[in-house]
């Protein structure tokens, strides 16, 4: 046997490097969130949509062709000759997000959508990165998106949707904000503020740096550079003092509120034809809000939203969570943004040679759940089962009964069907399961048609704080008739 | 430009072959069928597992370390050199079931997990296989297991719960049946009939054919061979008619009741330990069974099951909708098996050596779904939502308000996104959408303060079978004040 071993290692049972397994409330408390968020979108009128984990790399459209491999943050393998199957040679890979399989189905099927098509997608996305801590290789995704309408109402309607979504996984309204931005208005201000087409980029990669480096860092960035903290000098974009300060006016423009802020964004743009546009855009935003009855303590515009305004060509929109919570140094801090989005055009220009306009939003699967659990609202209905112990084996079917009569009255109840020899390690399996109950009946009870009843959060709690005395007592347990044994769980778990 | 595209061809805009996507009703349907198996599964004690998609080739464990590319019925491919990511070379491939990943984590995990291990899992596996109709390489699986216990309580819950699954997805009580045998009764039937070890392989693969060629066709295949439709002669097993009796005593020994039933299989084991045990085991599930509430016009003993003798070592399950449906061809016949278990040892002794009893049961779900929806009971929930057309696109914030005021009361609803133009393609919108009702508001109405209220059910029905005079007076359209339009909808949809 052990030379038999030596000739043929046991394989390791491991996930692979950067994977995880979700066990039990990891799964249900996600499970639950994105349910909640799905009836939200689904009564908005969106539609699921789900597609299969594998695209061809072709259609996923980041990678070339002429690539031996095309490994570049992906998973991707060929294909063999499979008989009937797929083309030998041709090369499939996983997902990397649930937007170029979006574009991907709108293009297919353009034919056969309503349009505009509003549909929601939750699952698995996969990456061949570094994993790190928090940093999986594969992990949840959950987006909606609304392709083939140019009106900002898509963009409008997406935002109160995510104010919606956010209250009904149970963020109380004033612990969250919907924030709106729109980068026409910056294209406006660029323009009025006479920016080259040539540092037009850089503007926007130093304006991504207002939420680190703040008012003077960017006005610094934008002009003649800065130190940065280890003494390096940042050289900056060139702008002149006059040239920055629409820019540095468009990011500080928000006022006591969307009226105001939207007449500090219309002096911002002066003349520009784009940035009025984008004004108007957003001021269209906050009526519709209004009249959906997303008020300005839920959904507001700020123009220091700029996150996603290199990549999004309208409408840009970000949901933040404003309460605090203790991060690894236990300092206080604001829990930060768990949704992004906003416009983007040519989601299928790729297939088809057609401009088709769509906006959009993502939610951060992990940080929402992070968030929930942070304030205790996540999991609240996950409780281990009733564990029926079994004290006489040829009893089974005694044990099996009682159990089921606990699940017929919609209680979660189980019988232990380890080695029963040992009924400490009975009771050490009803804790590991987090049972809150666990029924005894040995011969002597079942003789006299009782059985015994025991609570064990009760007596977990007595065993802590109780003197021997009270511990003798056993309040924790009681003796009920058999036919009362679904009243009395009910009652302790009640 | 049209030399451009022939630069650099456009993309197509396809599933691979052999992948799909599922689409609004696909989706929900699915998912209503695998909450409501879930909600039972997890009464029971079962908790969730969601291992990753992806798994090292080593721990899926049927491919060899020294073939060039392990391609036999997986997607796999080799890690590339990820800084900080998997070891270059290492074989990863997508899982193929929900039970090699079982294996790995009971393994990975035996420290912490409970013992036994009662878990369910659901999602999606992938074959690299032939695609064809009604075969996909994406496809999902729906597995509940019990790891560590050798006990036939854990069986007879397994059976027990399938059944309650069943009811639960909206089969009626009569239109299915869950058939319960045991390998061990078999191997107690070729003891007492004197078959060989060489010949017990060929027997199973004979009393495989049992749902196909009868009990005169396997008597001829289990002694002297058969001619089958072809004419082709089929050698046979080569038992004497005296061996063969007892194995087709097995297979024809079910009763008018599990009584009878079991009494017959005592006869057939004659004095084969192995044939004892096995019966007892099932006349300890049979009495569990009543135990649990489940009787026999649910879950029956019946040794003509026959799949998967082969492969599981003790009790063996599988549950059939015994409905008829009309085939492809208009014939009757009945829907058949929807899922299938048993008792297998050795799950994780690969990994650890180990042996650990394992007992579960899988549903396939595409088709116990095809079941619902050939039943009319899938998706009876998912209607399409009420569209608010647009007559007028300056008053976007007042349709907003509407379909916002639909929602508040529960109503799924959307505004028309599209181009407001051309107002019949807003109504053919509707009708793509599956809508059952459409708002109208122009500016006459909006000046009056009333909608009109379209149902398009009924319109549809008017239009189908009305006569002119009647279509004119669209009694399908009613016109209400603004504020009457949440209880007119209401109304309409009641």
């Amino acid at each position: 046997m052990a030379k038999d071993q030596k000739k043929q290692p046991r394989p390791k049972a491991e996930t692979p490097k950067g994977f995880r397994d979700y066990f039990g409330a990891d799964v249900t408390e996600r499970k639950q969130m994105l349910d909640r968020i799905a009836a939200i979108y689904h009564r908005h009128g969106f539609d699921p949509l789900e597609t299969s984990a594998v695209e061809t790399v072709e259609a996923l459209g980041k990678f070339l062709p002429d690539v031996d491999r095309p490994n570049a943050g992906v998973f991707a393998w060929q294909e063999e000759a499979v008989p009937g199957g797929g083309t030998a040679g041709d090369w499939l890979a996983l997902r990397y997000d649930l937007t170029a399989p979006l574009a991907r189905v709108a293009a297919q099927f353009r034919n056969d959508l309503p349009s505009p098509y509003r549909r929601y997608a939750m699952g698995p996305v996969w990456r061949n990165e570094k994993p790190g801590p928090g940093r999986f290789r594969q992990f949840y995704q959950c987006d909606a998106d609304t392709v083939g309408s140019a009106s900002v109402a898509a963009d409008a309607e997406i935002c109160a949707m995510l104010a919606d979504a956010l209250e009904a996984v149970g963020i109380d309204r004033g612990d969250f904000m919907v924030r709106i931005n729109n980068r026409k208005v910056l294209n406006g201000v660029l323009e009025a503020a006479s920016v080259s087409a040539d540092q037009a980029d850089d503007v926007l990669r130093t304006i991504d740096k207002f939420d680190k480096v703040g008012r003077e860092g960017v006005l610094a960035l934008l002009t003649t550079g800065r130190r940065d903290d280890s003494g390096a000098q940042i050289d900056g974009v060139g702008l002149t003092a006059e040239q920055a300060a629409p820019v540095l006016a468009f990011l500080t423009s928000k006022g006591e509120d969307n009226a105001a802020t939207l007449a500090n964004l219309r002096a911002a743009v002066g003349a520009s034809a784009i940035g009025a546009e984008g004004v108007d855009e957003l001021t269209q935003i906050a009526d519709m809000l209004a009249a959906m009855g997303v008020a300005e303590d839920r959904a507001v515009i700020d123009p220091s939203v700029v996150r996603g305004l290199g990549y999004y060509t309208g409408p840009v929109f970000e949901a933040e969570l404003t309460f605090e919570i203790l991060d690894e140094k236990g300092r206080k801090r604001q829990f930060g943004s768990v949704a992004g989005g906003g416009r983007y055009d040519g989601l299928v220009e790729r297939f088809t040679g057609q401009k088709v306009p769509a906006t959009g939003v993502s939610i951060g699967v992990d940080r929402l759940l992070a968030a929930l659990r942070a304030k205790g609202l996540a999991g609240e209905t996950d409780i281990g089962p009733v564990v029926v112990t079994v004290m006489d084996r040829d009893r089974m079917s005694d044990y099996q009964s009682m159990a089921a009569d606990l699940r017929a009255a919609g209680i979660r109840a189980e019988v232990y069907l380890g080695n029963p020899k040992n009924f400490g390690n009975q009771l050490k399996y009803a804790d590991k399961r987090g049972a809150p109950v666990a029924i005894i009946q040995g011969g002597n009870e079942a003789e006299r048609g009782v059985v015994q009843v025991k609570d064990l959060v009760l007596g977990a709690r007595i065993a802590a704080e109780a003197t021997l005395d009270e511990w003798k007592s056993q309040p924790a347990q009681t003796e009920v008739s058999r036919a009362d044994l679904v009243a009395e769980v009910r009652r302790i778990l009640g």
